[in-house]
């Protein structure tokens, strides 16, 4: 981990507001597309070594004026999140866990080099953009506002160090419900040639080049027809790790196992919440390394009943056939299984404030 | 690899000029810092997916108008080369190699799922804004105009794809001798804990994320009085890949070593040109996979030579102590070996136009 000197991390920052005077028109809730769309406003608070994090404003969304030696370009020192706010049935809008995803934004700066933030700066940021536009939360089922806040280098300077100046800045879109016609499995196939992380680089990080370097073999499975990439580890190619962008769960002769955050991991939110989920339902759940051969053999002998995986875009979403070293394997008949179904009714039941909160995960804006 | 329908890329295109009206003051030729200055123009050329690369175009060096959710900030899909121009004692401009940095930034955007783009349009555009800004090439000895290529995906989404939207520019900024008092030996040190690159990652490919991820090791051989990080291999922490950004090589009893190019290791332009040296003058370069041990080994029996750093910035970078494993190994006393020195001269006599080019290396501005 990289040490800065940031001791202006624990001020809180007081938020200046310019309301953006022509407000675009909102798309229908129907015809929502996710990342396609942005609000009227953003979030935007500045760093530069001399005087710490500073200048945090909302202000119209805009261009940024980028000089094309900015570091970010060159360098890719950027970190970014990724959460939502739902409405609920009463009009309320509310965010889920928040805390979690701006204490993982620190974590990657740490990876980074990059300066920390003041987590209730960050929340109150998060907090206040929400606020001002939160006619933009969709009403539809299933449908909320994606919030993306992401730190990029500014400075410009072609030398390969932690760069001096920094932005911190919250972007919102609206987004589609995942699922149109309810909860579904998808197909998904192991990789081989390509690897999305190892021990010792930037896996349990939220930071852009390991969604580049995913690109590739995200590409190639496509092609072949399955939705997503189920990564192996780095090291050995023996290891389940993740599963596209979200963390994995498989629910083998009644036990349910997850992958370990073996540092090369991203430790997911979602999957954190399952686990609490599952704890709280009396059901352990085994973190620990899962050898890719340990569920083939498994579904093999028809001990395989269920696998999901869990972030924050699907909540869940079960994987109905796993394509690996040349054969399928079916699960669960393709069905969605009685585990995933319970875990993604009572997340979202809690995230849309339709049943009730034992954890405080909710916050409201 | 990713396969993209780019059938324009084999289309040369015309480079439009706008001259700058308001040209800076250069900086004094004792002055420059590397990376920190540009020049009065830049090169752009955009892409879209309905009409592939067009619209190349020399314009004056202005910041880019860059909305928040382009995707270069979130996800990383960048790639960019590094080459120099040189001054000839009788003032011509030349570069080196152009087209080989040409051809690995066509390798790295296909790992990166990038469009290719075509060579001669690339070289062009180069060759049409290094003369344009060819006062800018400094005079001193030892310094040069260092050329940023660079491609960045510019497409407003946050959807984890590749874009349809992205721009290839080139910047330059004129910097200063590598040696103040002549070429000197570094101390380096073994990384450990944190990885450069794993087969089967983007290690090969210039791209943004390798070079974010690097900076926390790089942070910490500095505080201990450390120039560069001795990278190891990400799957067994064994071999030896690179040291800092660039290729390494090892004389061991009469022998030159180097490591081979395993998927890992960015294929240098100068490793390219020191092996071809070499072979010109007899010596054999043994391109394989060299154990952390075997050099230690060779250290301890007084039979490690010569070791040195090999890429765009410092040319050749000789190492005079590695420290690993608790332990210092000196090198040739701390002193610049004698064929580090001749393949230093050699290059740098090359690109300045001061001895004879037997491989047609260089090309004029
Ligand atoms: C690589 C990766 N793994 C897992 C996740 C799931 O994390 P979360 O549940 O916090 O959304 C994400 C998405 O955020 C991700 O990008
Ligand atoms: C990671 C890395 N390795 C090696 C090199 C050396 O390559 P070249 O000789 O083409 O400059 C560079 C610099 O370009 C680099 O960034």
């Amino acid at each position: 981990m990289c040490h800065i000197d940031t001791k202006e991390r624990f001020i809180l920052q007081q938020i200046s507001i310019t309301e953006n005077p022509n407000k675009k028109d909102k798309p229908n809730d129907n015809a929502l597309q996710f990342g396609k769309t942005f609000t009227d406003h953003m979030f935007i608070m500045d760093y530069d070594k001399e005087i710490g994090w500073h200048d945090a404003r909302v202000v119209p969304y805009q261009p940024l004026a980028m000089d094309p030696a900015s570091m970010v370009f060159h360098y890719g020192q950027t970190v970014f999140e990724g959460l939502k706010a739902y409405r609920t049935d009463r009009g309320d809008v509310q965010l889920f866990r928040p805390t979690e995803n701006i204490a993982r934004l620190n974590r990657s700066n740490a990876r980074m080099c990059i300066p920390e933030i003041d987590a209730d700066t960050a929340l109150k940021g998060i907090q206040t953009l929400v606020d001002i536009d939160r006619d933009w939360v969709p009403h539809l089922e299933g449908t909320s506002l994606y919030i993306r806040p992401f730190v990029i280098a500014t400075e410009a300077y072609l030398g390969v160090a932690p760069a001096s100046k920094y932005a911190f800045m919250v972007i919102l879109s609206p987004v589609g419900a995942y699922y149109d016609a309810g909860i579904n499995p998808v197909k998904i196939a192991v990789e081989n040639e390509y690897i999305r992380a190892v021990k010792g680089g930037t896996g349990e990080a939220k930071t852009a080049g390991n969604y580049a370097g995913s690109m590739a073999a995200q590409e190639k499975v496509a092609a072949l027809g399955y939705a997503q990439v189920l990564w192996l580890d780095g090291h050995e190619k023996k290891y389940i790790e993740e599963v596209g962008s979200m963390n994995i769960f498989f629910k083998i002769n009644g036990k349910v196992i997850t992958p370990h955050l073996s540092g090369s991991i991203l430790p997911g939110v979602t999957r954190k919440s399952v686990i609490q989920l599952l704890n709280d339902w009396g059901i352990a759940v085994e973190e620990r390394p899962i050898a890719l051969t340990e569920v083939l053999e498994a579904s093999r002998k028809g001990e395989l009943e269920e696998a999901f995986g869990a972030g924050t875009a699907a909540v869940i979403s079960p994987i109905g056939e796993l394509f690996a070293d040349g054969e399928s394997y079916i699960i669960n008949n393709h069905k969605t299984g009685d585990l995933s179904k319970r875990v993604y009714e009572t997340l979202t039941g809690i995230q849309y404030g339709r049943i009730e909160d034992p954890h405080q995960w909710i916050v409201r804006v």
